[in-house]
């Protein structure tokens, strides 16, 4: 397991909904952030990777575990890794904690597929593989046996 | 397994991104329009219900796979359903199909709890029950035995 | 001044703030939504512009007057007409009414120029001259001696 | 006229669209960040005069123009002013800079009324006004006066 990349954002007023915290569609948005974020403490910008290599990072599964709410001003902690891959795939793992209390406000987890500019899969190209290299089979077999929910 | 209500939208041009398809985080947000229309034509309005009845069904956990990418101006259809329901949660499950060719676009998973203004659980109140009644323990059972990513 | 082109929302939850009313950007969104309208009331798709003919209609400046709130799960009704238009751009004007009580919630303008896919200024294809008739140049003259703040 | 706060916001994945570039309607978020983080520097934290003082700045007018488009990954300065104020009213001025290269890519107005949390106009409360001086009617005068759009 590698380490965690981690940033920061405050919570924007536009973030909040009636219910008077962050609209939970939000987080996503945030990973997102924390995944261009860990690609820049890794050694590259992900845009050079869409413009120069034809290759994008795109979003197959996504999902999101709500634990504490956050709410307007709030500054929060993305902490971001790589979780697991493959040639043609990469899981990434997030935690978003309050700055202040360091309390858990969500955990998430994205699985993404390389394509090139027209959707198609692709392998990731030789020069990012350093950043991105493969989990050992076994490591895979096993999160794959592990309760997803827990 | 109750019936799924069904509603439309027509993708906007602010949820495109610059891979030329919708921008991932804005299926949530589709589905949570989708959730609104099944409590509509359950019987009730999701608005009074946090007025009224100070419940609000918040979001605990949120997943989505995608498919195939949807485009600028597409008309989707929402397809919602409640999957499990028990006296201070509530499962819904979603199905994104393109309106024109029948198409999945994408599928997804939302867990709730019912809370109060405050945010403290809360059981569903009375006079909501017979729209979300209890799932029987041995159809839980079942489900979580069921792998989650398939 | 041509006839307005109609066409209505509903409010997401996601729109709404912890004013518990519309966050106010959205209603640029919905000003976009209005302009899709009316060009497929016109007679075109604003899609196929973009891709057959090179040509975008690229937000310049953009105004909007708040009247009053608009709320979850109200259904708006978006005006949208052509004010003004030259060869190379086209001023349009909004109104969003309560769609119930026919109250307005707001109003707006937004100024564009045609653009080829690079952002390059280039004029409307002949094609869509029809649609968006040039303005004769005493009415533009009349229209900027008035306040715009009114 | 004040000084201007300045913040930056990188742009996100999500804020661009289909053109490449960012939708318009962000920018409008990218403001109440500005006048989120003036106040800070101002010296009040805005969150706890809605929550302490039940007094909302609320947006009765708003407006932008594009100079230039920003891109996926950009870093950009919002510098934020207050540029009228009186007992019930104040109004922002707002420009959106590259960071790196100093290049104006929006500059935008905002008006508000100071609101009750149920949205009835009020007086700015009087340890606020430090804050926001009282703008002499003479200059209120000249500044109407002058064309908006220039």
């Amino acid at each position: 397991m590698n380490d965690f990349a981690e940033t920061t954002v405050r919570v924007r007023y536009a973030e909040t909904d009636q219910m008077g915290v962050v609209y939970h569609g939000n987080f996503f948005i945030w990973f997102e952030v924390g995944r261009v974020e860990l690609c820049r403490q890794l050694g590259f910008e992900y845009k050079r990777m869409e413009i120069e290599d034809d290759s994008y990072i795109v979003v197959a599964q996504a999902q999101c575990r709500y634990k504490r709410p956050a709410h307007f001003d709030d500054v929060l902690t993305i902490r971001t890794r790589v979780t697991q891959s493959q040639r043609r795939t990469i899981r990434f793992g997030y935690e978003i904690l309050d700055h202040k209390t360091g309390q858990t406000v969500a955990t998430g987890e994205t699985f993404h597929v390389i394509c090139d500019g027209r959707g198609r899969p692709k392998s990731l190209p030789e020069k990012y593989r350093k950043y991105f290299p493969p989990t050992p089979l076994k490591e895979i077999a096993r999160a794959a046996a592990r309760p997803v929910h827990s």
